[in-house]
């Protein structure tokens, strides 16, 4: 389980940093929860992060208004990922944790250490495909860009 | 091996990370051998690094100076690590070299690159666990910064 | 495969960031093919990048310049390599693309993000060693340190 959630980790980071932003959603499972909290609220328990989908539906609209807003052509990122810590079965979905940073490359070139934090993520399988039903990015900073738009 | 390193490491970057430091005294054997150097100390074969302890005593020495001191509540940590490289045994430890990136978010949720170095380790099994006989962590930079406290 | 091309990543960048040099040349197979890019360069199909070079020959004269240049003592270089994505096979090669992340370190002790991207590779087998008969560097960023000369 450690190798598959790893090279998942892998492929969705490079669909983000490849730009294939509209596969995306098909990395979740439909409902699902997507959200991008930070460190703090994460740890007083306050629900809802800075992004909050809860179905493809959603996931898709955002990739659309990004796409619309043209934002995301203007910058690049790398996300470096580290090695998953699985940490057992809740719900009939695996349970994982997996700490992360991304780099911003801006279109004068310039990088800059954008976020870093852990992905907690509940994970199932359909037919044969492992994808996320929650996908809680625990931001370390909590001064998150309020221009904030992809997906991390 | 390669998969138990990559997992003790992974492990030993979360409990840091996650501010449990009073599970940290525990990857290692007591007694032991944990320091920080600059990769300059270290070519000239300097013994004496920024920080040093030969004792699991020493190390939770450390973490109970770290909680009294309150400097670690203040800001927060996220180590990527990298593959470990193999190397072979000697004196009965496994030899395992591995690289790591620190990423520091203060407070005011500014993010900078704290360290960068690699863990040169002498692993043992106690009891079926693998635990750090030594863990030299040696920094690229030889700029330490002064107010370093927290394990690397 | 993923396990072992995983390793050669961390060997190769082990290599580099140990000051080993002269060690960088055996990665590849004779001839072959080396060059760092631009993602906007090899996006637009433009073939030459920053650096290039199609023999070992031309990878051993590299290192000799460095060495002769001096320039590589000056600063020291932090790979963080993510996990590679196995493509398939292609003309006798398997193919795979792997993120990565370098820090530099000045002599001064300041550390700077110098580059992030991907490695896009074609690697065979020579007696038992996998090797790189195509390694092609995309920076994500188009501002590719004039200076650049070490390996990436």
């Amino acid at each position: 389980m450690l190798d598959r959630v790893s090279r998942l980790n892998a492929d969705y980071a490079r669909a983000i940093d490849d730009d294939r932003l509209e596969d995306w959603p098909a990395f979740f499972t439909d409902p699902c929860l997507y959200t991008i909290t930070s460190a703090d609220n994460h740890r007083q328990g306050m629900p809802a992060g800075v992004i909050y989908a809860d179905s493809k539906g959603m996931l898709k609209d955002r990739v659309a208004a990004l796409r619309e807003a043209n934002v995301y052509e203007r910058q690049a990122y790398r996300h470096v990922v580290g090695l998953p810590a699985i940490l057992g079965e809740r719900d009939g979905a695996v349970r994982a944790e997996t700490p992360f940073l991304v780099v911003r490359i801006m279109r004068d070139g310039t990088m800059a250490l954008f976020a870093t934090g852990r992905y907690l993520d509940a994970l199932v399988e359909e037919t044969g495909v492992l994808r996320f039903r929650e996908r809680v990015v625990v931001c370390d900073s909590s001064r998150i860009d309020t221009l904030l738009a992809i997906p991390l």
